[in-house]
């Protein structure tokens, strides 16, 4: 009754943006996405019959029962109880090897290594696609990181969800990226991704306008991976994300993820751009700015991002393996 | 056959973007401003039969025939010239009380003080409506300036734009407020105001969901000034500004007028609203900000702005005059 998982972070370069049913979280379109190598979440579960209650540990540190992170955990550990058909509860160990808080979705690697680690501790045998749907329950984007190298969701019709998952579109070895994160400083980051989402949806006269690009974004984003068409790619991330930003900032009052740092990594992408060096950049619901460039180039942009005043730290990762079991 | 002008620039707290027939500059959508005294364009205009071209002195400087801004403003005398019948070329000269480069609408009050002072040199006497129209040739925003205090812009429905041209909504003396603008460090503005709206027009998703808000934001923003109602006020017009500015994001490529301090200045702003004080801001197709507030708060607000890195400068306007002859 025990398993250990591993899985990676992702990084949407089509963004996934509002949901169409919170219960089940269910995004109102599709996204695409690279898993990154190297920005790990490891996570074990066992299901222990003397416990009465899960006891949960983050990074060493164990979370008070009641508290929404123990909470949502423990909400996830039902869908696989009630599925696996079991009632104890789980002692659960799970650790980053990335800071938690920098903006890296550790809710990504998070929820699809507890996917992957509670269903097999439950006896349960999963497939690919019925892990991401169980992986999405936890965090919309945890459904991307069961796969590795590039994945793409789909928003799926049905009304259970069954068919909102993501599917792989090519491995890890297709195509030898970097994606380098500029950890900027810390401005006023006081909306949540998920507040921001939904006020964004409920108010924003722009965000349906945003939704109904995705399918045509994806259709070239997944071109430009298939051809390894870097400067595509690089096109319609950056609309992407600059959309799905554009949407937020109109919301009433607008949301702003950027802080002066933000903007003054963009501007430097651009002009490095133009100076011919590939890469580009995609921002997620925070002020961090991820760069991507082709293996070759990583010396060059570290060289550009580290100029910046204002860019604390920078991460390098490469396209990562999905997610997968331990030995334990 | 000369005459002298005063105009003043003004800006927008519902904003104009995105035309609907280039040629007659016509306005997708309406708009509303403050036209802000200090901020004034004073120009002289003298049609002498003896001259083979027109001749004109900006800030003291003669501008060549044949650049970009000396053809615009021959442009706008043939305009002038046509409809009084006379063909005599002109000694135009011009001269702002204010920084042109600072984006700071200088062809708003230039080319209200040059419709004024052109007509009435060519014998004319318009209505302000006839001006407005008249003066929305030269620049989308000078029509606004032809009026004090609070104006509101019409598109207008015909397609020779008789009927889109702004008019009074309350004079400069309705309302006590203060204008600070915050000039920061110039950073990439490398797209001007007709290119970033005519790429957002081309190829934004986002610009006609936006431009439908329009009528909605100035029915608003009208109520407000009407009740004085500083809170209701600010509020239409930070959306109205942030969904301009998400609008042209979107573009492909994004059209990004900020720049750090602008991010940074919209965040202070914000946190001193949270903290009690008055205040709003809004933001032109450039990277300084305006921020508002009633005339009693302005020593707070000039010192909220002054501790921020990057702001280089604060120019103070209150609500100005329309534009008016001036003895010569």
């Amino acid at each position: 009754m025990h398993a250990t998982a591993l899985a990676h972070s992702n990084i949407a370069l089509v963004k996934y943006w509002g949901k169409r049913d919170r219960a089940l979280n269910l995004p109102v379109a599709g996204s695409l996405s690279l898993t990154l190598g190297g920005l790990a979440t490891t996570t074990t579960v066992h299901f222990r019959p003397e416990l009465e209650s899960d006891l949960v540990s983050l990074d060493g540190r164990e979370l008070r029962p009641g508290s929404v992170a123990h909470r949502r955990i423990a909400d996830f550990l039902d869908l696989v109880r009630n599925d696996a058909g079991i009632t104890s509860f789980a002692e659960v160990e799970t650790a980053n090897n990335f800071p938690t808080a920098a903006g890296l979705a550790s809710s990504a690697s998070g929820f699809a290594a507890l996917a992957l680690a509670a269903t097999h501790a439950a006896g349960q045998q999963l497939t690919d696609a019925q892990l991401s749907v169980l992986a999405r329950r936890g965090s919309g984007s945890a459904a991307r990181s069961i796969f590795g190298g590039f994945a793409e969701m789909s928003a799926g019709t049905r009304a259970d969800g069954r068919d909102a998952h993501a599917r792989a579109l090519a491995g890890p070895e297709h195509w030898d990226l970097r994606c380098v994160v500029a950890v900027t400083t810390q401005g006023e980051k006081d909306v949540s991704s998920t507040e921001g989402m939904t006020r964004t949806q409920e108010t924003s006269p722009l965000f349906e306008p945003w939704a109904r690009t995705v399918d045509a974004d994806i259709a070239q984003a997944r071109h430009a991976v298939e051809t390894r068409d870097f400067a595509l790619l690089g096109r319609v991330a950056e609309r992407s994300c600059l959309g799905m930003h554009a949407s937020a900032m109109a919301a009433d009052p607008g949301v702003i993820y950027w802080n002066p740092t933000t903007i003054e990594v963009i501007h430097r992408v651009r002009r490095a751009r133009r100076d011919g060096l590939q890469i580009f950049f995609t921002i997620d619901a925070g002020p961090h700015v991820k760069v991507f460039c082709p293996a070759r180039e990583l010396s060059a942009l570290r060289s550009v991002l580290s100029q910046i005043d204002g860019v604390n730290d920078l991460i390098v990762a490469r396209p990562g393996q999905g997610a997968h079991l331990l030995e334990s």
